[in-house]
């Protein structure tokens, strides 16, 4: 049976919803697929439960491939098993919490780690039993600080989530790859766009991980590339310390009193008016070392001061840092310097009247730590530790050192990429699908052994794999469509063909119904507009917005036996014979 | 692909688990459908989602027949559209409640008329776009004071939950009646025995309301039925007022001292002793008026007294009470009597001194209401409202009058239905559905309105219907089953066919395969039961718990050419040749 836009509950809005910000959450609720019912949760109208639907079959079909079971745990959840892993704390005010009338504490699973751990805990018991992947298709929730951008960023959405159990690393590798392959199917199948991108491990306590982003202009995702096809999320990159360079031709380190250079440029201003480049031509910002002060705070409220230098043209990247500490990481205070009388602001170096000065084990006890461009044997401008003095042509490993790495700079374009695959490009992306290798951290929490094959007990290797399922939806909207509407690929699109009826005669519906009905007799899903009494432009309206890719015109050519054959696509429209326009569809 | 045993995310248990009290709940349990995650919240196993989707696409299927059009609504809701109808008070405790981060009010829907109100608001506004069906199958929530009987009564479960939306109400009758048919379409097909009881439709503020029991032991739902056809939840049974009796032969009413009386047998035994009974033959409790005094609370807790008169072997029920009433029924207490000293406990009556004292217009100013059985012209012993007084031969309508019925006593086996179809029986059954006309209720509350033909705008009418999708498959099990395992009906059974394989030799692992992959290029589903190094006895004991109707045994008979076919309903065993097999099983 066709869909009929003359009973389908459907309205088409002329006016974009007041509330949106991007074009797919725009045309989603304008042609009816989905409708706000609260910040970040949505209510599912029939087109936009049959694309869901189409995207999951997908899903499934890919899972099954892979050889992941279908299972289904509940989104209501007691604390006790995400108290044993931490994170209960750990997600602050990021997931809802709630107490049933018994005043026991419950939330709304964000992710289903644990449970999936605690019930192949329950089950299984032997090696033999695995390797095993599960999966489910599952409503989830998050309390978004700032729900966004329609199903792009919501507070209740659905996910597809696997799990992997393995008994030892080689078996997770094969189950991290099987998931892999599947996730590339998916997005093929799809249409999707897709690049993957290395991502941080560090966060969830794994080993491995890799983000598939769709590259969008909207997406909150950073990522670099190169054009030789390396790709990693900006918190992934990791640079390779640079090469030691001879240091045997810079002259010794000399102090200078430089008034009133506080920052940077005014640091590279004053080099330029007072002092000589031993390397001959001007001072820049790449002369100088930056000493940054930063406080990592602990998920327990502790925290520890740390400071990173970094070449004068970089900044510390806020993720990044945090990625590359595995906490929070915050600028120091004005109360933080106040601690630290040693530290005088502006004027920040590693040595102080010619002695390391920065440093667990040096006069300041504080850790000192360099980006992985500092070389040794390369020479800098950079503070003396004294209020109006920079020390120049200080040399790492010769006048100074640190005690060890961090590489949190910023990312520019144009930077070689970390595996010599040329210069990196930028590019924003949204994140829609997730694999990730965890480990032994949830099994080591929740105690999910098996005997092995010696009747020794191990501790099981888990992978985690998510697919974002209606932000998928959003991201296929987002990528597929004009200023008139949404142009679906067919493997998502609600119906195959929409048969539009242009016309008031009789005729013109009696050959739309003709043509709907053959053409799924012949296994092709048909929307109909047989809407009575609607103007031709309304209906070519609302065939634009809602975005079958194929559309069929029965209209005024009819007196010639002629009917029109639209391509959404390619907005090519092409007059066929009545009698072969089934053929010319189906083909 | 067939489902193998050796792979599939499953563990059979031979024990019950502890917390299982009924049958559906511990055979699920033992044979991997689903498993315990919190109280009245369940994990759902392969096995389990696959029978759960079989009982959704019956639903889904009858649905779409019946004309209803699928949406999906979010389970977590804001608190404001459920304020505009009452509910959010009215659900009391019943309800999961929580917050977001700032501090805004959610709940866990547990129904969701209010949003599928608001929603047709969005979208329509004239009589054109009705009538409308809506449907969504979706998790919902409650907060049950006792969670049992497994997937019987949970605090997460999945319901089919349906709307329609009609101009007038000869409109809602035929969606009412669409909706209805399709319950008796689903239920067949799933091979459920169900009886469709009238309902009280009080307490949803609607008109008519029918519910769908399968009758069961265990249910917690009494209904009464007569043998010709009358089935009725026992809120809903109504009887008809009494014809009026002649008093005329009815001697004058007379007061007796009656030490030590207040209850209705020791009544009885002081009348057997000192009071001749005009027509003769001793008194029983049906001579004598009880007179109850409740109290009625309504949902902002403000309560009154009321005082229901009926024949002595009568009790006052709880729940038909409070259907009749619409609020909350207790008993008056101790301190409710002292408010009302001339109501004299254990001798209250509705006359004192020869005049009424019961009634809103008497002198106790208490509204005073009588049972349909006390026909205008019966006689009564019952209270003189004077210590250890009662008066005999009190006669409806001479002596004494009332405000109005209340037909709240409880329904005895026996009694005779109120359609006069025969005597009544007592059943209990397990609520598997429910069809509602709400009328205008949450229209009014919520302002949905229309244009009718003429432009003026007119409130819309509603109904709701809901089946019990995950409670459906415990009633399943529930109906069968023996003390071996789960029988599933064909509709609703994982798979077709179990194929065993029982034996270590070669030659009984293919040919099983083979047979399974033959039934499965026949269109058939196959379970293959292929693990190696477990003895037959572990496997026949799995197929029984599992409940695949028709089981295939590749063994020893093999050596002849055979293999057997188990009927596990009829629990026939069959020995077929090899090469007849797939075609004995698909006829």
């Amino acid at each position: 049976m066709p869909i009929r836009l003359s009973t389908l509950f459907f309205r088409s809005l002329r006016e974009d919803p007041v509330e949106a910000e991007v074009d797919s959450h725009k045309l989603l609720v304008r042609a009816s697929y989905i409708r706000r019912a609260a910040p970040g949760i949505y209510s599912w109208l029939p087109l936009g439960l049959m694309v869901l639907e189409k995207i999951e079959t997908i899903v499934r079909e890919e899972m099954a491939r892979a050889g992941a079971q279908e299972v289904h745990f509940p989104a209501l959840l007691p604390k006790e098993p995400y108290e044993e892993t931490g994170r209960w704390e750990e997600y602050g005010d990021n997931i809802f919490r709630l107490q049933d009338r018994k005043k026991a504490d419950y939330l709304l699973a964000p992710t289903h780690e644990e449970v999936f751990t605690l019930l192949v805990k329950d089950l299984y018991s032997s090696y033999k039993d695995l390797p095993l992947q599960l999966y489910q298709i599952q409503t989830k929730y998050r309390d978004e600080a700032r729900p966004r951008a329609g199903l792009l960023r919501g507070r209740e959405f659905i996910m597809k989530d696997a799990y992997s159990f393995d008994i030892d690393d080689a078996g997770l590798e094969i189950s991290y790859q099987a998931q892999r392959d599947a996730y590339e199917r998916v997005f093929s199948r799809l249409g999707l766009e897709y690049v993957i991108c290395a991502a941080d491990a560090g966060a969830m306590g794994g080993s491995k991980s890799e983000e598939f982003l769709a590259p969008s202009e909207i997406g909150e995702d950073t990522f670099v590339r190169s054009k030789a096809g390396f790709a990693a999320n900006v918190e992934a990159v990791r640079f390779v310390p640079s090469a030691k360079i001879d240091a045997s031709k810079v002259p010794p380190a000399e102090v200078h009193d430089s008034p009133n250079t506080p920052t940077i440029s005014t640091l590279v201003d004053f080099a330029n008016e007072n002092v000589s480049r031993h390397l001959g031509g001007d001072f820049t910002a790449a002369d100088t070392l930056k000493n940054v002060v930063l406080k990592l705070i602990s998920p327990d409220g502790k925290s520890r001061l740390v400071v990173v230098g970094l070449p004068g043209d970089r900044e510390v990247d806020q993720k990044r840092a945090e990625a590359w500490f595995g906490v929070d990481v915050e600028q120091a205070t004005q109360e933080d310097f106040e601690k630290h009388p040693g530290l005088v602001k502006g004027y920040i170096g590693p040595t102080k009247n010619g002695k390391q000065f920065l440093g667990v084990e040096a006069e300041s006890k504080i850790e000192y730590l360099l980006d992985p461009r500092v070389a040794e044997g390369s020479h800098w401008v950079t503070g003396a530790n004294e209020d109006q003095k920079h020390v120049f042509n200080l040399v790492y490993g010769r006048d100074f050192n640190s005690d060890g790495i961090a590489d949190i700079a910023n990312i520019a374009a144009g930077d070689p990429a970390p595996d010599g695959s040329g210069e990196l490009e930028l590019a924003r992306g949204i994140e829609i699908g997730h694999v990730f290798q965890l480990g032994r951290k949830y099994a080591d929490a929740l105690g999910l052994k098996v005997l092995d094959e010696y009747g020794k007990l191990v501790t099981v290797t888990m992978g985690s794999y998510g697919i974002g399922v209606t932000r998928i939806m959003a991201v296929l909207a987002e990528e597929n469509h004009d200023e008139k509407g949404l142009i679906w690929p067919e493997s998502v699109s609600p119906a195959d063909i929409h048969v539009l009826a242009a016309g008031k005669d009789e005729q013109v519906f009696a050959v739309a119904e003709k043509i709907s009905a053959e053409l799924e007799e012949n296994g092709k899903t048909v929307l109909v507009d047989d809407r009575p009494k609607l103007s031709p432009g309304v209906k070519f309206a609302d065939a634009e917005l809602i975005g079958i890719p194929k559309i069929l015109i029965v209209g005024k050519g009819l007196a010639e036996g002629e009917v029109e054959i639209w391509d959404r696509v390619t907005n090519i429209r092409q007059a066929v014979k009545v009698e072969s326009a089934v053929e010319q569809l189906l083909s």
